[in-house]
């Protein structure tokens, strides 16, 4: 196991799927609101310290600032404060071992530190994917009908395709994946637009959860060639789980093969191995498991080991679906090194995989499949 | 791992959902008639023995019986009648460890011991819980009408929240777990009540099916603050497995957020992680792998693993759903305490997580989350 | 352990659900294209060597092939052509330890090496599953128009119960396992068939999709008593996935309980939870996980595990579910040797099983029970 652990602690990864991080000192209950895909606090006095993450975050993190593993979680924020956001950014981030950041900026603002930011404070590189939805929203915030708004989000998808390396997708939690596979007329479009149109409210946000739009949005996406990162399963309590299989989109799949565009499943828990299935079977499908190896602390490699059981050694990615805390950077590290040792490790020991395939797999689940899948990184 | 498993040993439990145990003697048919959620025996000469759970019986049970382990099913079920059926609930029950039985009394008739008896014979508390669809059907058979039944049931109901910690409903099977989140109108119940007692026959039991009389049940029971069980996923020959996801009635635990009522999602297979996450993003919502956790035998310890992947440590209880046999009792005590003691030591000796933490969280899971969700437990 | 595993070694099998092995020489591409259920290439130049599967045949068949363990592609694939495709199938088929082969014939063509030569070759005994909606399709080519269709059919499948020990049906990627449950009426059956003849193009093959002619063809099957096997997730590029979850045939299986017709469930990945749900509760349904074993490679002890969660042990069969490749056999075979090696020993190890039971259990889903569920084998 040694050697394999060795190896693994010193890859340097590609996180294809991350979120800023916050900029401002955070109180208890600031950081347990970020600590959750929950959108409530727990009833009975129940802290989210007192969950697999908040377990991991005092196991690995607490170290990383200088308290013994499994300080409480008053005593953790305590000495966060004590150490100010800015250093507590650069100890942990520079910990995770992450030379390059994929940013997805659709969502969270100005208390976050975006993806040159990120970039300053840790020297690493940086890239930005943007949200589908997001480009949208802003633009039926502005235009005056559904005809300015397929013209003008061509060109809003072209400027994004310029400096971004992908596209994102939350249609899983605005729709559900079982949306149809269908590209739709520009005629639907367009009225479904006037309708968003005539609805909104002026200077409030508009929420598109209009099928017919989003739709659009990711046959616009697929004609650019950038990969189109999906939400699958786990990862907000907007979510009908169940609407989340990826294997609910398989028909939009199966037409988009051959056009250039990747795709990439994002966390998929509990559906890792859905997407792994797709992974396997077409050619332009890629996964991980991101947030779930957060979320589920020390019990995330039996996730990891899941996504791997049928997926081409070629077709797995890391990410850490980092939001907010660095913590999340770091344990989504962490606990992925922690899994893919052992899994890898079992393997070599019992001489069922050879170490140099073993390493190279590694390579190009730690930042060589996504080098491959994204132009420029 | 010998400090865990001393402690977990020694756990006091609250089942949190159980049923009674058969007061008389049972022969070989009639023991693996209630050693499975079959309807139906085994062709080719199987034996309910010759299963997770039956080995479990064998190996966990035949030694409380003075038999060595892994006897015969002929064998078990000869020295249980030799003993009495008295003798064998006082041992296997004096054995499982549990404090309190919080006892559904929905299904089975008198040849079960009650919460009162199974309290007498093992010095355990007793609470109880109250079937919905048990109590609309018991109502159905007597009232006139559509009118008389919904003014009746409000009483009923009354009557239960009064003596009952919490309400259970079976709609999974009743009709599945998509049903209509909305609360019906008082018109709609009372035509489906009407069309009910048209349908009923003189002296037969009414099974209710209609998803308009359920939905009534499930914000009745939610508008009295009690705990309301769902069977969830795996226990019963009547279910269609994918329709028991708990996912498929997020929107009801959606809108019941904030009502001061908790969901309590029973037993959950092969759908732990999908509870687990309604566990962990929506405050009010619980969940356990009770039956599960008995019919898969020593394969149970991944079972529970799932379980505990995604949920906070202070949204898990314990039960063993068991019904008619007290061996349901034993093994699901016994299979869940050497699965936590499998998880937790493997934590703990890992150093992952603080000794301290793992017999916290022990304490909950085992009793402590019980006593805050039911009142007065 | 190692008494467990020397028994599991030396154990003889029935492999109740595969297909033939190509007869030709293979160049890389062919045997890539044979060695995956995709349909595609994979992109960034890889290989279907560095899946599970490739690893298994790289670590498992090299060492029979006189190779070092983790040989390259390339070299396996060489030395396989230096050797010739009878001698790599002597040695390949020769090492599985399987005595019988219950070989589908509805796949492949003259390519394939047959039941007979399999037999042939081997020693081994051999039998014959004939696939509905291939005998359908080659009788939808030839009829006049739907009442021919009807009242040949059922010679067509009288000839094939007198010969073939069993019938499979596709329903799971020609439709979907959420087909209707009822009987057709013969007049819809008839002019469904009408159709499909109208629409045929003369010389073409016909691909059967048509649900009503397809539920025909299972009530047909059932009543002639032959075991029927399903193909269930997993397991070919055209299916949608969640569709082929088998708790969506409930209905349809528990209309058939007391027919007297088996229903075996195939592969089951992802859905070995439900399968096995299904084999516990209905005392016709059986289960195995054949092609998931070889596609998870040395991932594949917990896909077992799995299915031998709640499946009594008089319910799980055996099958490689190999097609083309001789590497599906050898690797499905031990594959499956280490993976209950592991999961009985463990129980054994830990006096949770008894040794006798192992064996017993072992030997029924090694052979016995493919032997109970079909005749004559």
């Amino acid at each position: 196991m040694s050697d394999i652990a060795a190896y693994v602690d010193g890859l340097g990864l590609v996180d294809h799927h991350c979120h800023g991080v916050v900029s401002a000192d955070l109180d208890l209950a600031g950081f347990e609101g970020l600590a959750t895909e929950s959108s409530w606090p727990s009833p009975f006095g129940g802290s989210n310290f007192d969950t697999p993450f908040g377990v991991a975050v005092r196991a690995l993190c607490a170290p990383l600032l200088d308290l013994p593993k499994h300080s409480s979680g008053a005593a953790y924020v305590a000495r966060r404060s004590e150490l100010g956001p800015e250093e507590v950014n650069r100890r942990l981030l520079g910990a995770t071992g992450i030379d390059t950041y994929i940013i997805e900026t659709g969502v969270g603002g100005s208390e976050l530190l975006g993806a040159a930011e990120i970039g300053a404070a840790t020297g690493a590189a940086h890239r930005e994917v943007h949200r589908l939805e997001v480009i949208a929203e802003r633009l039926l915030e502005q235009v005056g009908g559904g005809d300015e708004f397929v013209t003008r989000l061509t060109d809003r998808l072209d400027e994004s395709a310029a400096v971004a390396v992908g596209f994102k997708s939350v249609v899983a939690y605005r729709h559900g994946l079982d949306f149809d596979p269908a590209r739709p007329g520009l005629a639907d479009v367009r009225r479904a637009a006037d309708a968003v149109v005539a609805r909104r409210t002026d200077g409030a946000r508009v929420r598109l959860t209009d099928e017919t739009i989003i739709r659009h949005l990711l046959w616009e996406a697929v004609d650019r060639r950038r990969p189109l990162q999906f939400h699958v399963g786990y990862g907000d309590s907007d979510i009908d789980l169940y609407r989340c299989d990826p294997s609910r989109m398989t028909e939009f799949i199966r037409r988009t093969v051959g056009t250039g565009t990747a795709i990439t499943l994002l966390h998929c828990y509990p559906f890792q191995r859905e997407a792994a299935f797709l992974a396997q079977v077409y050619p332009h499908v890629y996964l991980d498991t991101g947030a779930a190896v957060n979320y589920t602390g020390f019990g995330s490699a039996q996730v990891v080991r899941e996504s791997l059981e049928l997926a081409p050694f070629n077709k797995v990615l890391f990410s850490t679906d980092a939001y907010g805390l660095p913590e999340l950077y770091l344990c989504g590290s962490l606990l992925w090194r922690r899994a893919v040792t052992r899994i890898f490790s079992a393997w070599v020991d019992a001489d069922e995989m050879g170490a140099g395939d073993a390493v190279r797999y590694l390579d190009l689940i730690a930042s060589g499949n996504a080098q491959n899948v994204y132009a420029d990184v």
